[in-house]
């Protein structure tokens, strides 16, 4: 029997990807959801917004609640949280990274290791040696990949990505697209987005 | 035993407030938790932040994200949805009315009223007759409770009350504060405010 899929869409500097990434395998396995991962990027969409930074910094009583909301989330599910500095993080170099990863059995890895490293140890996630002590971590040829991540194929596709997301409606991350087009939006919608995948017509 | 008091601070006018208003009771009562209920307005809120209008005018994205989203969260807990146009609607006058109301027996009926006719039968809460017609179907006086909705007292209470929700770090509704002053936004942590009022120490 086949699987319905839902698109993940995550952003590696977004605070709530964190949390979703850290949790969405588990709760699709445990829903029989099968996850398509789609790494992009959220600076050029909020640029098109008018925002030069992210929304967290621009509204400062929105900004210093979301980051004791996503403590509280973080130790909700037992993961470590380490508030990173600087925030947002420049994401562009793990992007393309995972998008050279995909269909690599180290993606996963590398992913979660990205969100650890920036959200749990407060290490920055634009340093190449810091990518590169990722990829090693996660059984990847970090030297070689770094290249591949570097050249034009990547660049375009991880752009084609970003123009697809903001197609598709996503104006934030983590964002979950259902088969049938529906939209939902942050890791509260995790569980919804499941449900509604499960709920379709076969 | 004394129970636990969350504040519930909501806007007429703001679409979340609407199933959290809708839910917040029946939830807080299966929880053991006292709801304080706090009326309060947005728009100078927003003000400050720079916006004129609400974030979901002013974001197309976001904004047609989110009338899905609240179509599909009023169908999960059956309740009546019908987009209000124009949004937002000015709720000054059924937020003063709503101050007038505490401590009697009608206002929880004359604010399930308000929400209902916005959200759930496209109705214009600006317009005096239609609130009139709201509180005489909670049983109340309604010629009476509109002139004091009018009066300075009344003003200058919504007044204090929205400078405390700033106070309180609140930037948007609904807004829950546990008794610790921990703040919990959106109708999606209606669950963890009740959660975390009834988990503190007595």
């Amino acid at each position: 029997m086949m699987k319905p899929v839902v698109d993940f869409w995550f952003e590696f500097a977004s605070t709530y990807s964190y949390p979703a990434f850290m949790r969405i395998q588990k709760r699709a396995d445990e829903a029989g959801v099968t996850i398509r991962y789609r790494p992009f990027l959220l600076g050029p969409l909020f640029k098109a917004q008018g925002w030069g930074t992210s929304p967290f910094n621009l509204y400062e009583a929105k900004g210093r609640y979301m980051w004791r909301d996503l403590e509280r989330l973080c130790a909700d599910i037992s993961i470590p949280f380490c508030r990173p500095d600087p925030f947002p993080q420049n994401s562009l170099l793990a992007a393309r990274v995972a998008i050279a990863g995909e269909g690599h059995v180290w993606r996963d890895a590398f992913c979660r290791g990205v969100f650890r490293a920036q959200f749990g140890e407060g290490r920055r996630i634009d340093d190449p040696a810091v990518i590169a002590g990722i990829l090693e971590q996660a059984g990847a040829p970090a030297a070689v990949i770094l290249i591949q991540a570097g050249a034009d194929p990547v660049k375009l596709k991880l752009r084609a990505e970003t123009e697809q997301a903001a197609g598709l409606g996503i104006f934030g991350a983590p964002s979950f697209v259902t088969p049938d087009g529906e939209l939902f939006w942050g890791n509260d919608r995790l569980d919804a987005a499941l449900a509604w995948a499960k709920a379709l017509p076969k």
